[in-house]
């Protein structure tokens, strides 16, 4: 198609009387979709239907010979952080088992951070006097990102500087220079399949991070590996091992690694990981052992029964991605079609992970979402892949194409595609000084 | 049997010559058993084995139509929430469930009060300036109280103040002295068969922790009603509504109250609850929003298929008594048997909870559990029960029947009581000047 910016004014008015019927004839089908949020499909659930009978009658044992049933086993069974090492990228001694949410963890790790300081560190993060003058600690958001991260760091007060993604992880060049502050006390990532934008980073970026001079000793990477097993093609990309690349930088406490099966089991039921070097592990029990007398071993058990082994983990994720590979290249075709060529938007094609990362004409991804809105698709609120929810750009948009069924995804990405060329041409239209509102 | 203090010095020898001839006759039969935790028996774990396959094949809608499978509900589903609100003393909708430790609710309270405050305080609970002097805020214990709740307290580097237990709950007088401090911030209790006294606060008790003034406008009661169902009589004791009886005396944010089913299902695989007034609710799933998407609500929904409803948890309470009544009526046997009229110990019969708390000799309780431990049997250490570990009496022990079968109990039961006796015997012949020490 041809660029909106190359259209004459004539055929520009064309274009937006033809979407104006379009919306209108959209609109009058009445569908209601909701494009929200990375959660996994029912059918997805399903694939996970055996969990609901685990662990079985009268199964209760560890190999170790533990009654699972009662309290204590803080770190989690020891065949359940084997099984899960790999989502972790660490040994499993070196894994902590959680509850049903990696969210959770790093909450607590900021908390315990803000409130004791991490190993390597002079004080309570909330204690730092540094900062003070410019608002206290501080954060590296990656933008786009996960607005759940963000409200964390929002949540408790801390500083959060957005640094750009760059297709291959964040601009290093940026980063190295904002963490020369020690008031940077840690950075968000999501280093494969990173919400929304579906990078992961690139060797030589993991290698950055962990060898950049940090003005903070106490420095965190908080790496949120949420996507580690998550691919949207048989082969998947591979992520560099943060922990062995800060341990040979010589910074072997730098990295805070989370993940979960909320999207490989059942997205409310599922394990929770923490992983780390040996001091924080130790750190994270010690903190750990004040709030729970130990997690739930049975819910360990019934994973390790439902899997058996990584192969059992690999096979279902297959699962998955039948299911999911045809969401997001329905998205694709529905973008391409409307908007190959028409420079009113960017988008990526993921290789894996939950979502679609796509940039509107800057100022317009507002008005793309109270379009969609109008015909009956709900998107991620614009703005929430930046820290406080305001996009300077008015520009990201992210989609979710796991939950609805296929058909609904791919009326609900036509709908988006509409409302972006829609909010594109009228931009265009006023810039041009022709005014003129399509929808 | 005679007082001690009775005895002749020749037959307070005769006596300690017996009891060192019986200690090497237990110490020889070479037992090894463990009454230091109010851990469940296999036994008791048993009467749960059912939710192991529970919800069941394809169960996963709550009865509002939920797939309880997927992210959300923060709350907890209102099914688990009517069921458990027995146990809270609060209507559903003032019920939040958690996770599988009511311990991590207590804690996520206290860090979240520290962090940002609670509803009707100036400030954070971390940033207060009064009670800097003195060493930064703090919490009223009654003692002796639980461990892990002064641990928590002792984490945060919150500074613990012992009050008196009566047998109706603290002491008052003590109680309302103290919380004039507007340093004073809470107060850990456990209302009902006090972790280890057994104790149920009395209604005036309860009455007036509702109602007395406090120095601090934000003072809450950390009101742990861990043995809310937990009777080990049929008619059990009846503790007085905290929540109701706070809102009556116009301090309606003044208690959190926890609860869980920890002991009541699966230890290490149940569900924790929070119960609060309107404001403190709010604030809670504020604060849990930012740290999770939501709960296990597939162990909700096992919990609720379990139990069906109230009449369901009563009838299994009454299997877990039948099991527990018999280790508790072997531990009284025992300390009656070899302690009655000695003067030696002090204990109750507590009509509920998971404990048996002793009185020994002033000055005797680490050699009691030394002793003990010689003969084989684990106690609890001495000072447990006191913040910071430490009875400056070093006279209070605690007793955990539950765990062990219950011929173990039995056996640990009169372990303990000839360990008390001797230490209480060697003691009384320190203090008349005629050293000898029996064990």
């Amino acid at each position: 198609m041809t660029a909106l910016a190359d259209l004459s004014t004539d055929a520009l008015q064309a274009l937006a009387v033809d979407l104006a019927r379009e919306i209108e004839a959209f609109r009058a089908r009445g569908l209601k979709l909701d494009m929200t949020r990375g959660k996994p499909a029912p059918e997805q659930l399903d694939l996970a239907d055996a969990m609901l009978t685990l662990p079985g009658n009268r199964d209760y044992h560890t190999e170790a010979g533990e009654d699972a049933r009662n309290y204590g086993g803080l770190q989690g069974i020891a065949e359940a952080r084997r099984l899960f090492a790999c989502m972790v990228g660490a040994p499993p001694e070196q894994v902590v088992i959680g509850e049903n949410a990696s969210l959770a963890l790093m909450h607590d790790c900021l908390v315990w951070a803000l409130l004791k300081g991490v190993p390597g560190g002079a004080r309570p993060w909330g204690q730092e006097q540094r900062g003070r003058e410019t608002g206290g600690i501080a954060f590296l958001c990656p933008v786009p990102g996960y607005d759940r991260h963000f409200a964390i760091t929002e949540g408790y007060g801390v500083r959060m500087i957005p640094v750009p993604l760059t297709g291959e992880g964040p601009d290093m060049n940026a980063v190295a220079e904002a963490v020369r502050d020690p008031a940077v006390k840690g950075m968000w990532c999501v280093p494969k399949y990173s919400n929304p934008t579906g990078e992961t980073y690139a060797p030589h970026t993991v290698e950055a991070l962990a060898r950049m001079e940090t003005g903070a000793p106490d420095f965190r990477l908080f790496w949120d590996n949420a996507y580690a097993v998550h691919d949207l093609t048989p082969a998947g990309e591979t992520l560099a091992n943060v922990l062995e690349a800060c341990a040979a930088a010589g910074n072997p406490d730098r990295a805070f690694v989370f993940a979960s099966t909320s999207k490989v089991t059942l997205a409310g039921a599922g394990l929770s990981f923490f992983g780390s070097s040996p001091a924080n592990v130790k750190w994270y029990l010690a903190n750990a052992g004040l709030r729970t007398i130990g997690p739930n071993k049975i819910n360990q058990l019934r994973h390790v029964r439902f899997f058996g082994d990584e192969a059992g983990l690999t096979a279902h994720m297959d699962k998955h991605r039948a299911l999911l590979a045809p969401k997001f290249a329905a998205v694709e075709k529905a973008l391409a079609a409307r908007l190959a060529g028409t420079g009113a938007a960017r988008w990526v094609e993921p290789k894996g992970g939950y979502f679609v990362s796509v940039d509107v004409r800057p100022g317009t991804a507002r008005k793309v979402v109270a379009i969609a809105k109008a015909l009956g698709v709900a998107m991620t609120p614009a703005g929430a892949t930046w820290p406080g929810g305001a996009d300077p750009h008015d520009s990201n948009l992210r989609i979710a194409p796991s939950f609805p069924a296929l058909p609904d995804v791919k009326a609900a990405a036509e709908g988006i595609a509409l409302a972006i060329l829609a909010a594109a041409v009228e931009a265009e239209q006023q810039a041009r000084g022709e005014g003129g509102a399509v929808a």
